[in-house]
């Protein structure tokens, strides 16, 4: 994510009634928190909210959650989030903290282009890696369902392998979501990279409980 | 396959010491057949015989089978193969018939290059169908194990989610082979298709006994 300082963040991150500054507050109460009982989708690494705003807008009987942790990008998602919507909630905060957030609340999590992480050293950095795939063990209140969305090759392989190797089931792939004619609700580098002419990678993997 | 008449198919096939006509005679007899107790890899389609060929030469403590269903085919196969090659056999068959050939005797399946059957009706006869991968239980010896290229990305997505279906664990992907520069022993498919400027998918899977 290029950063690009937002300069009235800090009045946005005060002020907006979406924001969320220390998730792991809810921890065990995000339901309540929502005032319902439908099922919690959580995108993490939310960049500048499109995915996640247009989903919330369109299923109105899911309560969406995003987390990011640049102040920056959190402000540019907070300021484009309609004012009426009742089924969302920002995160400000770091990935690695995750399982400290959600207490086998969530039904399904997304990871839409995240940071690839292109080093062998750096793998376990990926949002894909067995590492972070525990950590998500605890978050899932039945069955685990991930979806992701890449425009990086290499990281989309990785991560069907890791999957796999964690018990996941691969229940839908493309290898190009736009040259198949897929639905799709976009993010902002989904924009981006199709506009290059870039395949877009798309997997749906499930586990069991 | 594109199939050309070979004049002298019914000589060659006559006089190979290379074949098997019937592929159920040695059902749980293929050992005894190569005379030692290596593990047995099994080319399910083997076309002209490339691939087959060259890693049996190149792994001589490793017993090769090949099945083919097409006379033409096989006879181009068959005179390719060197006179000393001592751990290579092709049997002319159909792959419907694979677990009556068999019995808990193969080590590795290779299914390389085989007819996508592109259209959704014929997607049983994809050799990584959950059919096929349900002949194939009854073939394998410890682990099931297999290893599958193509050119056709669609018939590799299906391939990937059918194989994740049964149970297989994806141990290894590349959807660009050539451009990865990773070692491949090539089919004639795998040749003409990489001449075309086209990508080679390459997938290995095994599933624990």
């Amino acid at each position: 994510m290029r950063l690009r300082n937002v300069s009235n963040k800090e009045e946005i991150l005060k002020s907006s009634p979406f924001l969320i500054p220390d998730g792991k507050v809810y921890y065990g109460k995000w339901n309540p928190l929502f005032k319902n009982k439908n099922p919690i989708h959580l995108e993490i690494g939310m960049g500048k909210g499109n995915f996640l705003i247009e989903m919330a807008k369109r299923n109105p009987n899911i309560n969406f959650v995003g987390i990011e942790k640049y102040d920056s990008v959190v402000a540019r998602a907070l300021v484009k989030i309609p004012e009426d919507l009742t089924n969302l909630y920002v995160i400000r905060g770091n990935a690695n903290e995750i399982e400290k957030m959600f207490k086998h609340e969530i039904d399904v999590i997304y990871l839409n282009f995240s940071d690839p992480w292109p080093k062998a050293r750096h793998s376990l950095r990926r949002l894909t890696s067995p590492l972070f795939l525990d950590k998500y063990d605890s978050l899932f209140k039945g069955d685990y369902h991930i979806y992701q969305k890449t425009d990086n090759r290499d990281f989309f392989c990785y991560s069907l392998l890791s999957l796999s190797s964690k018990g996941y089931i691969l229940k839908d792939i493309s290898l190009d979501l736009y040259g198949e004619n897929r639905e799709s609700v976009p993010t902002e580098f989904e924009v981006k990279f199709h506009d290059l002419g870039l395949p877009i990678y798309y997997v749906e993997a499930i586990k069991e409980k």
